[in-house]
């Protein structure tokens, strides 16, 4: 008997931030898997079962939810954020396709949620407000010169571009040279915008120029947004700035 | 004295899509703006005044929400999915930044929502699971060239691609016109996902080929996704098909 497995996004940070359909689908559940800061933000019931597991490792976690969830339990598998940018979403369906038969005949329903970068324009404006871009920072996965070629691609392009996994202790010099990199290509004014744990308590939003961007500004949870040669910045008495990308480019109104 | 201005994302469909955070904006409000269909979707109270209006006249309808807010009322600006990706978020920022001084002064909060293509993303899989970028196909307000190149870039840079406005009865070749442009730099198999009205009861998902995507398959409320050259379909017996972007490129692991 084939069971289900929902892959949920718990949104950017507490449970004003998750939709209704979220908490519907971990209350539905028998077995809550994933990051364990993201399975500690939930109240469980005594019925309910959880694995919490470590960052890495994204396959085999996303291997034991489909194993539980053919074995006919009810699994959430749960990420910050939305589940399909650069999270658990993209695991699973890589998994189910390297997998036993079993495992495509198991009901999978991803729920969407606010992603880091959404969370993080809406304190700042709206610097994604044109066409962007997201780009996970993050060698683990991909060369990094493909890294540097997609930002320069995307400078070229006119995008804002929204920046995950931007440092970490393992990575420590990645955004550093993205910035730099960035620094040919764009003006020194555009402004960058680090957004830390946005919606929690210890929510820290910074909006620096380009040519004085640091990367020491950023950790883990972090999200930082570069805008555009079009991005503004509006100040404003006693307020923090605007940053927002216009919706119009070439004088096209 | 001046009031508050909410500008709210109330998420791709019904309430179940929708933040608490959201909710308690709408319900903190003496008056509602936006686009009629989206005031639709809201139960007020009988001391909250709706504002619908067309779709256009955005700087129109961000202009009469500061004025309101700067006249002391707390206004909600309402837009469905959030309302930093091609809605009114960007379009109050640069009336603030060209409007009258009292209208830096207005409290403003932006509470962002479940874009569409998360929403299309996850009744997929995971197509946006790697790098990629949201493009708005409107020549309204850029220059159609700037388009096509940005098309080139993305597909160069090995983007998955989100479309907003793809068509419309004002710019019907546009969509049809991208595709063109797309399968001159991607794979003919490269998949391309139709999804209209994510979460609603209308909600229509469909996926193709790029070589046999057909424009008609889009309206207005139509969020495309195509994805990179890297982008996966994996059949499912009696189940929709799952597209997935693999999380690493180049052969990394």
């Amino acid at each position: 008997m084939s069971g289900r497995l929902f892959v949920v996004g718990l949104g950017p940070g507490g449970a004003d931030a998750r939709t209704p359909e979220a908490e519907a689908a971990v209350a539905a559940s028998t077995d809550i898997l994933g990051y364990h800061p993201y399975v500690a933000r939930l109240s469980l019931l005594p019925h309910q079962t959880a694995h919490a597991s470590d960052n890495r490792e994204e396959i085999a976690r996303a291997s034991a939810a489909l194993d539980l969830a053919a074995s006919g339990r009810t699994v959430a598998m749960v990420s910050g954020g939305d589940p399909g940018v650069f999270a658990m979403a993209a695991a699973v369906c890589e998994a189910i396709e390297h997998g036993p038969e079993t495992w495509r005949a198991v009901e999978l329903t991803v729920v969407p949620g606010v992603t880091a970068m959404l969370a993080v324009a809406a304190r700042a404006g709206a610097p994604l407000g044109a066409d962007f871009c997201a780009i996970s920072l993050s060698d683990n996965l991909k060369p990094w010169e493909l890294v540097e070629k997609r930002l320069r691609l995307a400078a070229e392009a006119g995008f804002a571009m929204a920046f995950y996994n931007p440092i970490s202790r393992a990575r420590p010099w990645q955004l550093g040279r993205a910035f730099e990199v960035l620094r040919e290509c764009l003006p020194g004014t555009a402004p960058v915008i680090f957004g830390r744990a946005a919606g929690r308590p210890d929510e820290r939003m910074r909006v620096a120029a380009l040519d004085e961007a640091r990367a020491e500004d950023a950790d883990m949870a972090t999200c930082v947004i570069v805008g555009s040669a079009e991005t503004r910045r509006v100040e404003r008495a006693g307020l923090s700035p605007l940053v927002y990308s216009p919706r119009s480019v070439g004088g096209k109104r």
